[in-house]
């Protein structure tokens, strides 16, 4: 049985690797200049949801995370970005498309459960409406969750991941209950890490070629490690979860790219 | 035993990446002739059935889908394309070859019970000239979803993908009855997103890497998601699908071209 | 036990991008030398064995498929092309090679039977001796098909395959009667399709990447889909094969390659 | 359960192909020029933690291996690489992200048998709070192990590795207890090389595609073969272990870097 | 249990693509410069257990094999090759890192029932030097295979492989008896071949990404294919191998590179 889930912004993750050759044959001027014009773009687009990294390692040197409303408006992100003269510095590396996504296991259980003691029918139009009124109150309760602020610790880390589908252990063939009960578990350890480690899971089902979007923001990038090492042991991770690259970056102010660009770590 | 199929139109996915460095190396006059010559050129294939979107992420920026009658049609429309001014500054990064078929499941098992009750031997010469009648009249009747229109919402997602075939549970080992069973419950998910969801599936085994593609077309791609996570707990689709890439695009019409190459999303 | 084998003409598949960019930029005259020179290469190949094929997708846009008496002869064959000057405007992006094989497991059973009821030691001097000389009979039957014609179809589809050596389901490890059987019939679905697909395979075991390699040709492309479809509910498909990339091509002559090269479908 | 863990300083492995035909085209003026910036690049590199190997096969040409106490310093290392005039002659390849980790099975299991004997209740803050004491024993006992000095060896072995997830083999759902005992019978592997080869074990869950990155030195580099050949024989390596690519190199000195670029083995 | 192992020579293979559109542009006279410097330098290679061979298909044009008495000897050798003029035009696509090994299954059996009979305690001091006095004497028995000759044979075919450890067929769980029996089935099989294919199996766990290299040598290469796909019915194999990519090449000799790099198979 399919759980409920609310979706809230539209998410892109864009890796870019900076030609460092190319780059260093401009004279200082035009780098100022580019810099300039990156700087105020970078600045605009922070308004509207978007952040930027220094990655770590040879699968880029720039991530950018971008929030919007919607996918055109992640469209349009894009292409704004490319129209900068920097981009002319910049080979993307990969990227990632997902939506903003609560899942909600508890609810769903809950809200069937009143549904079935109401009398109502599975499936039938009464279920259905009755369900979306539900669902349309966590909505708006869960609002903020939806459209998160860009969390402000100073290391990402962002992976997609996969729900197994074995031939033997199959996630999607799982009964609701025995799945919220994992999740529940799952969801226990992330509770350890309140106000170290700050989640955000997004969707990706139909949209980019995993299931989910992982995205991590702490102070302490070890905790990064001491989360996911915790949680692997977890039932549901240890036996259902499969993953992806992970991608590691250094958060960077607009006011920072002049400094980055000129190799140090502001 | 082989369900029955009809093939329609050939189809040809291809992806490219925009080279927007050397593009905006062009002056505007010169962009504004290789944007007049492209735009002629896909105005006079939308005619032939060659749609065109704006690609989110890294694995291109633009994406066509053409319909033709027949394969060599098709590697006329990419050679013809590959003649434009434009095509020098794309750079492809996949592709994907395809006809439109319909899967008969329950023709088939109406079909054979028929030619059974009728005392025919299955596989003998009366057999395949009264099946292939009933296909016939079948192909008559289905011509408009053989030979489809591109449906008109704003966003496309094209995936393609397997049946199953692992050491345990194989898919082309499953009785025929069985597996019209567990399509007929994936058609009935389908069914609950009519008028959101347009939904084309083309098969490729012996054409391309994968044994089907599957286009989607709505105008809320969040409905993609929806649509695909419902599927993925019927039983055909938890056991037996196997997805390869997901591709999103953002529909855009010949007239827009100058917009979108100029950055901004039309 | 092993069954079997005749092997014939070595094989060779090349596949090309076409730098078309690059080749946009050669004024007329230059392309007609190019193309002239190109031509008189192929025309002299083809009779020794090679055909061509714009292929459909990003794949490539090329496939050279050459027929030889030996390897050294394919090395041969991919060196002369190399020093065209066509080939300057073509990027290498797969290959495959192979030497055309016919396995032979009801001769093998019918074989060995005869030389057990001869009183022979499988694996003895006279059982080898025996042995050779019934498959040098076979060898001079089957000569044609050990050193086929090139098909004069349209289209051609090519694929690699293994067997599959899974933990449980592995084919090297069925006795060979049981493979013997599966052959069987698997070759009865070819047999409806005499006529319409022409079959050439060739092994690679020990010479590329994958066990088998297997060409199609038809003047209906669906055919492909549907002979391989058909195919795939055999319990060997079913459950033994594995398959590589598919390449598709439309049959081109050296006396085309203008049109093609000015990206008209000849 | 979770095996405790401590992590000490930050690693970064970044492989780079040289660019030979570009190098060869400087005059030798140049040449040395950009050698001895690097040079000096890399001797105050050294002093934090840098060393650097020229690299066996077409994985690369050259390894640094650099320790740094934390994550950004690790990125202010890349930046100032990169800055070098002779990063212009090189391509990165590949690069891996990890903290030096001491896993402690042996003590997780004295620690919890320690805390259970006092009455306390795993999970609880006191339990926590006596188990973090302990910990931070540890730490500092094995301060030298956790920020440790680049071994002085001739040869650098490096490749990543998971612990098996199986549907039917996972590590991560065996008892502590065995976990332990397989983890030990492994070092009993390992301590009969001590001497000969040098190991470093770092953990990359959360930082990088891996799980483990592993790093052993040795001067005689047929031992790497030997010493992990024996292991693949334990429990843990043959049931449990999967492995990423191997990176072979030979430790070069700063003072060495211009006889290498002029491609000779020092 | 460990079998003995005894190893010898480092190898080192090396696949290049030529990029012929470069050399192609060179004159005459400058073609002859480069194909001197480079004959002069294989010439000393040769001596020193260096072959070259012209390769079939794309995954390379050139391979060289490397014999040396040591790694860092392999690495020089490279750095050799790369500094010569016509590496310029030469582009690395592969490469593989071993050395020369005998896996003494038979004597690991024969030496410890001996020592077990001598009333010896395995893994003790006084058994661990009586086996390697007669692993010794080994070594001097076997030097010649140790350090082998190039065989002369016109073509050569190169593989990695793998021993499998899947959840079930795992061979490094597979006891000695065992695993000494199935190679010992394996070995009838090679000795059949014996005159008509030379092999060498070298060593790679820890050097390179897959656990042995395999290299033939033959003047026929359709026994290669005939060899292997013998073999492949032999249960190590069927059960447990796994193949990386196959590369064949067919020998050229220094004095023969003029000749190749025009584009004629000598």
């Amino acid at each position: 049985m399919v759980p409920y889930t609310l979706e809230g912004a539209s998410m892109l993750h864009q890796m870019f690797r900076i030609r460092w050759s190319a780059w260093k044959t401009l004279d200082e001027q035009k780098q100022k200049a580019l810099i300039a014009e990156a700087q105020a773009v970078l600045i605009g687009m922070q308004a509207e949801g978007t952040s930027f990294y220094s990655m770590i390692g040879h699968k880029g040197d720039l991530l950018f995370v971008h929030f919007r409303p919607a996918l055109d408006a992640l469209n349009a992100a894009e292409l704004k970005l490319a129209q900068t003269g920097l981009a002319d510095y910049l080979e993307p590396t990969s990227s990632y498309l997902s939506v903003v996504e609560l899942g909600l296991y508890e609810s769903t259980q809950r809200i069937n459960k009143m549904l079935v003691d109401r009398g109502l029918q599975a499936g039938s139009e009464e279920w259905d409406k009755a369900a979306n009124e539900e669902l349309e109150r966590s909505r708006v309760a869960m609002a903020p969750r939806l459209n998160p602020e860009t969390p402000a610790a100073r290391y990402i880390c962002f992976y997609p991941m996969d729900r197994r589908r074995g031939e033997d252990k199959n996630w999607y063939q799982v009964p609701l209950g025995e799945r919220a009960r994992m999740m529940h578990e799952h969801g226990m350890v992330g509770r350890k890490y309140a106000g170290i480690v700050k989640q955000i899971i997004s969707g990706s089902i139909g949209l980019d070629d995993w299931e989910w979007g992982v995205d991590l923001w702490a102070d302490d990038p070890v905790q990064f490690k001491k989360l996911i090492y915790e949680m692997r042991f977890d039932e549901v991770s240890a036996v259902y979860a499969l993953f992806g690259q992970f991608f590691i970056g250094v958060r960077t102010q607009p006011e920072e790219l002049g400094e980055l660009l000129a190799g140090r770590r502001p």
